[in-house]
């Protein structure tokens, strides 16, 4: 059943970044792979949505989109629907990242049809309070990402670590099982350790590997470090 | 070179419907191919995102997307990039459907990559003045498609034969090159054929192939329509 | 101070009626007066942007703007400012109605906004789950409105009461104070009092009134349905 | 009839800048008006859309609306109807600025819309291609702002003279009638002359009047740069 997983979990978002793009974005699953095997540790990747056929076929770790639309399927030319990225091989999606937000009642929609269609929900929330409003909601897991530290380096879980604690609070007090991750400048072994040792239970990263120039090594490092 | 075609072209928009989704999009994308080798007549194919990649393995006929997005490589999340879906087996993308509309300086900056990566720029446009303002902008292929009539059964070359000539007129003046399609409501032969004696250069279709009984059976219909 | 308000309330929504566009939403405004001093009930009412300030000054009811954007001072053309409506008399604004939603963090941020600048936040949700989620950001109203009944002359008191008492059930679980009004279908004093029967604080209406042929007497009878 | 106007004008886009909002757009426009009175040059302001009706009663220059939607009197919530501000004293509208772009068939609307209601359409536009599409709309006025000047003092009209004579040679192959204004980056009476010279028949301008220390001696820079 798609909508198990397992944690501590480390989502890599491949964004539109070349460096994951096509062929690149196989041979990167492929190292997510490895070091899943070698290291016992959960990692799953979210490639384009072209491309999630390709990577889910070349490995036999957790695919994920990064976006559907809160539609059917029916006349919606250009969309993305849930059957669509189920069939090509994703067992979830990434919902509402600060790059591709939604409306509120379209963050409610898609996750009812990631439900519908046995999808895992990951959606991306910028602070406490918007994580708590989202937990209402009951998506399998909270990606907490504050905005302005997506891509600097800057790891949530050290320069704001009040944001993880004061998420996983409020969250707590309206959805005590939700799954909650940490994103946004995770680039080293330390920020993820730090980020379990705030209580989350995994993160959400992109640059800090995507763009890192031994991908294999720093994801190695990102899974030895969510080990006790 | 991607961004030659041979007219007369009929596209086949898949839309999210589900009986051109997954395998069901690999499986009309055969049978165009089919009518293609048998006909002689030029099928173009737009999947969604996710199965451009099978698509374009299975067939050897042109493949296009149904949207890009006005970005270049990077981090924009679930959002979609030139160079992924040429690198899925692409060569060209529909631009501006009336289900999937842009601002105006996306449409001409999406134009503007589609040129740079050698795609073909199929851009959809709702009436005669839009078709010309898009038409200096220089795309490939302009398609004129009147949104209260897709879906409907009812083609435009024969319920509104003057927006067809009209379109052809009013771009002429500011694009002498640019190929003209006929959308929206083309659901037999003999839409077809009245699109071409209209002076247009093929025909971007979807209900009427996607939601046929017998899809292949009208896919030839269309294709020996568009004959002298 | 402007964020006071009494209860049960009766919050006619303008939009864009002619019925009640310039002029005639001054007069739409007058007879909401007439009717609050008459009957001692609480009446807001939200004219469209150009019309804040000529209500504001001809009535002295509660008047609201349909609409802020999640902006500060500065250069933003074409957008709405809570300041600007604010120094034009408003004391509060609809946020996230059906027909003009916005992204999840866009509620949070114009609440925020509201707060700091003294102004009521009346913020509208499609159903149960969506309220309980806005619930959590603390406004100070919301209005419960299934977009499928706006318009209609369906009462959601009475086509679905369970939506009401199921929204006041999910909101009072993550947020005991903030005020519930129910809208969409309200056409007639029996919806009203229907309405407040089920434990909401009064309603949103729009052309339950608007439309109407008498404003002043349906008015009259929506305030009398207020009272006990 | 309000669709005329008189050549050279200047622009005053009063964006959401705390110095042209509420009491302080009013006095900004009688700066304005009494600049247009000593020079007997035209100057038109854009005021928030909460301030149109106390500035249009306040004085005798043009007035116009920053932004108005794609839509008909009816039901939408926080929109901007043409009818709503044509009553409260705007002769012409802003559309499709750069901090407020429309979808290309929307621009096409609200020009239709503006046609309809008698009011001036002053389309913006951010480079010379886009210029020439907007123009095959046939508005009234197309103004010239490549976004990447906004706000900094940098004028168009000497950092790149030839996105401005390429505007004009481009616009006129289609449209050998409509007014072309100059924007973004103007501050001096220096870039106003340059504007001229190069073939524009005014400016559209925001930061550099409404951001001045003087607004009145700026206001008259301008209008005396604009004479022979």
């Amino acid at each position: 059943m798609a909508r198990k997983f397992q944690t501590p979990i480390i989502i890599v978002n491949f964004k539109t970044y070349s460096e994951a793009t096509g062929q690149r974005a196989v041979a990167l699953a492929r190292k997510a792979e490895k070091v899943t095997n070698e290291e016992g540790v959960s990692i799953g990747v979210a490639p384009q949505f072209a491309d999630i056929t390709t990577v889910a076929k070349a490995v036999d770790i957790s695919v994920f989109a990064q976006h559907i639309d809160p539609i059917a399927p029916g006349s919606y030319t250009g969309h993305v629907l849930a059957e669509s990225v189920k069939e090509a091989g994703a067992i979830g999606t990434l919902i509402n990242h600060s790059e591709r937000q939604l409306k509120l009642s379209d963050v409610n929609e898609v996750i009812r049809m990631t439900r519908k269609n046995g999808l895992l929900s990951v959606v991306c929330a910028n602070n406490p309070v918007i994580s708590a409003a989202v937990a209402t909601l009951k998506p399998d897991i909270i990606a907490i990402e504050p905005p302005e530290l997506i891509g600097t380096g800057i790891p949530v879980s050290k320069a704001k670590p009040e944001v993880v604690t004061g998420t996983i609070r409020l969250v707590r007090e309206v959805n005590p099982k939700v799954t909650i991750l940490c994103g946004a400048g995770i680039s080293s072994g330390e920020d993820v350790a730090a980020a379990l040792k705030l209580g989350t239970k995994g993160v959400l990263v992109a640059s800090g590997i995507v763009k890192a120039k031994d991908q294999y090594s720093i994801l190695r490092e990102f899974a030895e470090a969510t080990k006790p």
